[in-house]
């Protein structure tokens, strides 16, 4: 983990948000006192402090916290300093109207909450840089300074004129101040909609009818960078100032507001918010998927910046974890690549919006079930320090893409329905079932380390992602593609001649028309390879050209119609999947692909539930259940480095069970 | 059909909407071509053109229409020339906000859809106006054109202030300038809403509470005759220009966003648009109803001017439809008066917000499913030019009444429920599996042809429509009456005394209140004439009053209450239905009523699913179905123009065959 | 009755609102002859006639009211002459927009329906006091005159600049001018919030994510005392003109937009308007509960000033009443403390957005099942004119606080499901099931004269009614709290070290930890003393600290945990409830809290839908429902008041029976 402090270096990570400026001076020092005895090593301060740094236009407070930087390094915390930019006081809205964000209604948003600001505003801009410059300059040698922490959850969108100004440089670069190039590129001459000067152009509001899906399409892309832009001009100054000072900014899970690769690639370690619903029981299995997009961002491992330790507040109905399901969902966190587990937040508000979330230390005080299970924790991760450095070797890719994902719920497709993260989530699990842990991966990556590349959905493809992809392939590759993929370019324009266009060669098939089914309907199909199953959501008009066709619609109008197709292409293979099959098909499919791949997990078939991942020299077998469960291990005893036993064989976890083994 | 030009006058003519302004020149070659191996003989040209044809305030770029009409001349195809009209270019919202519509919210709508104008701007029928005089000179006699097409789907209504000025000039004349007229229409009495000046009214925009009905009412009326203007406007500068082409403007369905009977009395071709969901077995059913009425308001042969060889695009899920599917839609068109079989669009679009909808040459190209049934299609009408000014006749009326339709939605009444469209439809249904094929009639209309006239619902009567309806009775013929019918005047004046006061007369009977039912709640009715049944969501406390009971509630607190009558009146009959009763029952009635007024269907009983409409010397016999069906036909055998085969007696019809029987 | 003129005096009072503006004078003359035959005593004029009596800014136009007045009066009917402030013409919006309500979308919301007013506005006030000063001058000693009528259902509540301005002005009344104390109590050091100016502090207006919640809480306030100076401003003028005529202002249900005991402590009689669904068989519940809180706010008789005599307008579908249901819940309504039965309206209109509301003269006349109960109701109220002055004696007290529902229904809460009004609903329900009747009182009211306190859910709790609680219970009372209680004082801050923590000491426990239940999620639990029941919706993580532990979860993780505790402190005994119990589990609860309380009902377990009370002289024996039912009375007859019988021992009630049994 490239930079981070030496206080946290070489050890796991442990702490949270800390928000002094909620609290008197005099529980400033029981808190470093309950830290200390929780195990913390490193929290996060200043995250909304903005109002309390600078009361009114201009002035610095920097006094309080001062202080607490001191308290915190005399009691050997290290801290993770937050600019305050992810909410301007009101004074800034009051004064400066246009800084406040405009929605696509053409409302413009009132302060009283937080995220208030349009992220293009020159205004908003200037104030916080000349805050964040102050912040760099005061506190850059600070010993307590382990990390910069830019913002928060950076998500902030906005339909103002100054942003509408801000979309129209962006496009006049994106499009080489070539007008007609956006007009081709929007299809504009489709509904009379051709702008004849870039002054026409605005940000997509309300309008009587579907919009223009390359100007929707290209919005969202512009509202990525102008986040990216707001990240970077902090960064460039925080990096002036401290060169040597790591920095991070953190997300906010797998539905993103921005490129998160791109900011990755512009930030030193990459930090991950993560609330699964503990009355779920299958919140691991996204959780998982979130942890190996971080670990393959990161290229390493990664800081799990945000959890709860209990209940959140903003669900319907908010449950409180289970005894040990905290230390379950902390150590999955680990085993997949995280180098820190920290919460939001370290002692629960008093008041306002969040004061129901819960916290490391809840109102209820230090003698909870909370607090202790916070404070076992933060002993036992001690015990795998060792990990903070190790990462994990994936032979299997799964292909996840933002831009595509933004364009694939555009309206007006042939159905509303593709759910990308439903089927991420889906092959994502059947692969983590049979003990197999993947990289997530964009379209373009060197995908020259994997045997085994997964797409579940990839509707839209660039001609660099179809050849990437297709020469994956001829070198020998494995590839499975999920239906709706490689149908439209980056500017949403559609590949003519028949579906997928540009990867019709490596599939070797053709697709005449699609033929969505309607909702709850089901289709059986008849397959030799993977058995019968019952299909939904999705069905093609679906030709072979080459491919070899593995399954077929077994009745109705439809009967015949092939639904699974495998084409040898070059050294390697390639997979397509025409509709979405029943869950014991998909892991029948994957158990096909895999051995077709060469590609074998850590554990044989594991029961729902259970997670089985390798990291360094440690396999962490985890029960994400509330009841216990049977694991078949290795013949081989190995000793479990939390509990200090070997295992072997058939072995019962019981509910939330943590084992860490060793090889 | 008035006024086609000869290259389509006595065929039935085939084609569809093309949009040569998405392709380069090179593309319009090959769909002349593709269009006559499909045996296209008609397109539709320039719908939404504007920002092409006018690509900066002023400019005029006809270069590419010249050719493209030249083209398709050369190929021997006619031209349906569009008025582009439906959507302005970007510049001109840009350049004059004030053509933008807004919304009953006060929101502006923006550009980069379509529909974005103000009917009521003199700025935007000023621009528009001009180019439409253009094109009106430019290609007036140009020798492919064979009609105007003005608009498209005219449907816009706005909220903004040049639309209030326009609605109170249009006020003042539907008042002769009379405001307390105004306010005793609107009976601004109530809740203290009287205007003591007409710049006080305003359209109804949001409100605290429950918005004026009269006002309501009137600002949709205003609504239509704005939209109206806009069709006027356009006509005559092309009357002008060229006095004997004929004109349409293509229709939108059954829920009409304007009087679209009015704009049939001003225009010289009844078109229709219509998609019917492929998913949806009953689809045909809606789709007959809707093509009676264009049949009827063109008092002869229409045109179906768009439809989609396969799915569309704005549904949740757009299922394609089946092969033999899209004949069958077809035929069903022309049983039903069609002369005219065109579809949106000839050419998939590559980008834009419609590209998944389907075309006549799919993305996949000509090597298609849809492309082949296409061609087929094309070829078969031919055999059948014959019926292009062929008609039906019909002894029984639908009423349909769009005032009424949007007074009997307006808010706080008895029951949120009632259901116009589903009224309609289910004794269009009932009738249409007894072989009926009807008119669909305004209240006003001359009924004297009609031996049965049906309104299943007509909440708004005026004193015309009573003494229309009672007159009808008077001199000998049958009347049916659902129940919430006559309850008010054109100014949605309750008429005192018992409900329905102006028809109570007529119906014999007096209601005293009415007595919705809880949402799923039956009521059993009892009745010796058709049987006992199920009744459904409305019920009311009714006194005869000369009328014969037929149907009571049989038992619960309700029981005895009348829920059907029959009332001889002058020399004829009128039925009354004080419930939703089953469709069994609805059937069994209708035929009551089809022995009482003497009407006889072309076959006997027919199969759900199945039509049967005599037009011309031909009985259409057409199994909407996806799966084979037996039907009853003469003892005679006739020969089928498509098939070349006789039939009789008991006959399997496969999915979605189509029989033309020769009488 | 303080202060009803003589003509009501002594007398149940019956009549209901009329709107002779809608009518010509002719009918007024019907009007008063068929209230006599009604038995019509009182009726309310005026409610929304601003604009007739003011049809011109500054005109007056009296003549017609003096007209129907005085009809009145010569009739012997008294009226309750409204102010007509609830509609302001719509000149007044026209010429001063500054008038009409902003919503919180920023939306200015048009006239032409009703409501439409800013309750901030001084220009609004100026014109309505003057209007109202007009009418008391003129009035003001009118013998028909017998009470003042504030305005109708005061609700409004506006977000313009124009209350942004009044807000602050309250607010820096509230903090005493003190911007640090508003800081410190909306905790805006959360989410950087702190405001540095008052004028920075705006209505919570739509914002990004969540806003603050005292913000929110204050807002809500603010718009109470809005509304109480608009009620203020009026009574002070007609006081002003008339010291000794009653004043009133009518209520709306039990969710109130204001604080309605504020209003009930400014006014003269307290008057509410009521509409249960006829369709509900349990509407009679909901009508208790807020027929208890009436009489309990008006420390006596109180007026039922608007019902309907069969169906309404509003709901989604408005079924009528069966025969006999509008005599039932009028007597519920007198057997619970009113002195009035009224309705809304008289005469039905024929026009507007009530047209189809009923009325005690419908729109098919007099001859009417409608029109023949209301006469019967009339007639037979005179029976019991004794009761017009008697009250309920009650030794139980349900706790209602609006400002705890306020703040218990803001967003970001442990669960957004806690059903203020279904738990007072359902404790109401089950001890009038024990022929228990209840006031229903707010936390600081003097609870000295009850024996059983019960607040089903007090959220906030503030120091002074802690205080009155504890000491209630100290000196021998009997509390129960339901969960989610004493959270959070006056500021919406939670009180910290367990919760809850201002009624820890009382309860002798404490909660570590809420833990909603999933919807639909039930658990078991297990009691001896009530027995085994099922839990839904709320568990909490709790320990007693003295309580006794009367009912624990059965089983599953949270097996052992308590959910119902009683504590005796000083002489009395405080119950908890952790949880929501079914329905016969709360029952057998009551039971046991009743005996401990020592509290018992007028009649035994009575069955569902039957409703008993003692009012003065009279037991209540009413049957709510629409099937016979069998009542077990004591075993000395006593006569019926209204059907003249004596009943004992086991006593059949048929549909809607009443019994109004002399003791």
């Amino acid at each position: 983990m490239a930079g981070i402090s030496d206080v946290t270096r070489g050890r796991i990570v442990f702490g949270g948000d800390y928000n002094p400026e909620q609290w008197t001076a005099r529980v400033w020092r029981q808190d470093v006192e309950l830290m200390r005895e929780a195990g913390v090593t490193l929290v996060t301060v200043g995250v909304f402090t903005w109002a309390r740094l600078e009361p009114t236009p201009g002035a610095r407070d920097f006094g309080w916290l001062d202080e607490v930087l001191d308290l915190l390094h005399a009691g050997g915390i290290a801290v993770d300093l937050a600019t305050p930019t992810a909410s301007p006081p009101p004074w800034l809205g009051h004064r400066y109207p246009e800084t406040l964000p405009v929605d696509a209604d053409g409302r413009r948003l009132l302060y009283g909450s937080r995220n208030h600001f349009c992220p293009s505003s020159p205004i908003y801009r200037e104030h916080a840089l000349s805050l964040v410059a102050d912040l760099a300059e005061r506190y850059g040698d600070h010993p307590a300074l382990a990390m910069w922490h830019v913002d928060n959850e950076l998500c902030e969108v906005c339909y103002c004129d100054v942003s509408a100004a801000h979309f129209r440089r962006w496009l006049r670069q994106r499009y080489a101040d070539d007008l007609d190039a956006l007009n081709e590129a929007w299809h504009t001459v489709f509904w009379s909609q051709r702008y004849s000067d870039w002054a026409e152009i605005r940000p997509p509001r309300r309008a009587p009818y579907l919009i223009n899906p390359g100007h929707q399409l290209d919005f969202r892309r512009f509202g990525s960078a102008a986040l990216l832009e707001c990240f970077e001009v902090q960064r460039d100054v925080l990096r002036a100032a401290t060169p040597t000072m790591p920095i991070t900014s953190n997300f906010l899970g797998l539905d993103a507001p921005l490129d998160y690769r791109a900011l990755a690639r512009r930030e030193d370690v990459v930090s991950h918010d993560w609330y699964p619903d503990p009355a779920d029981p299958a919140a691991h299995e996204l959780a998982g998927l979130g942890f190996d997009l971080m670990r393959t961002m990161a290229g390493g491992p990664w800081f799990l910046m945000e959890g709860a330790t209990s209940a959140v507040n903003w669900r319907r109905r908010n449950a409180a974890k289970r005894p040990g399901q905290l230390r379950a969902e902390s150590w999955h966190a680990v085993a997949r690549g995280a180098s820190a587990v920290c919460f939001f937040q370290w002692r629960a508000s008093r008041a306002g919006a969040e004061k129901y979330h819960s916290a490391m230390l809840p109102h209820a005080g230090p003698d909870t079930r909370v607090f202790r299970e916070v404070c076992s924790l933060g002993a036992e991760l001690r015990r795998l320090d060792e990990l903070a450095d190790a990462g994990i070797d994936c032979a299997v890719a799964l292909v996840l893409d933002w831009e595509s994902w933004w364009a694939v719920r555009l309206d007006a497709h042939p159905t509303a329905d593709i759910d990308v993260l439903g089927r991420l989530r889906a092959f994502h699990t059947a692969l983590a079932r049979q003990g197999i842990t993947v990289d997530v991966v964009g379209p373009d990556a060197d995908l020259s380390g994997y045997r085994l590349v997964i797409a579940p959905n990839l509707y839209l493809v660039t001609e660099g992602a179809a050849a990437n992809l297709t020469a994956f392939v001829e070198r020998g590759g494995t590839l499975v593609l999920g239906s709706f993929s490689g149908i439209v370019d980056e500017h949403d324009h559609i590949g003519l001649g028949g579906y997928p266009a540009r990867l019709r060669k490596v599939l070797g098939l053709r697709i005449e028309e699609f033929d969505p089914l309607a909702e709850g309907e089901t289709v059986r199909c008849s397959s030799e390879s993977i058995g019968d199953f019952e299909a939904r959501d999705w069905l093609e008009d679906l030709r072979p050209e080459g491919a070899e066709v593995l399954a077929t619609v077994a009745d109705g109008h439809r009967a015949g119609r092939p639904v699974m197709l495998r084409n040898g292409f070059g050294a390697g293979a390639a997979w397509y999947l025409a509709t979405e099959p029943d869950p014991r098909a998909l892991a029948e499919l994957l158990r096909k692909v895999c051995v077709d791949a060469g590609v074998a997990g850590v554990l044989p078939e594991l029961p729902v539930g259970v997670t089985a991942v390798r990291r360094g020299r440690v396999l962490f077998v985890i029960n994400n259940r509330s009841d216990a469960v049977s694991v078949q291990l290795d013949a081989a005893a190995r000793v479990d480095l939390l509990g200090g036993q070997p295992h072997s064989g058939l072995t019962e976890l019981g509910a939330f069970a943590v084992l860490a083994l060793m090889e």
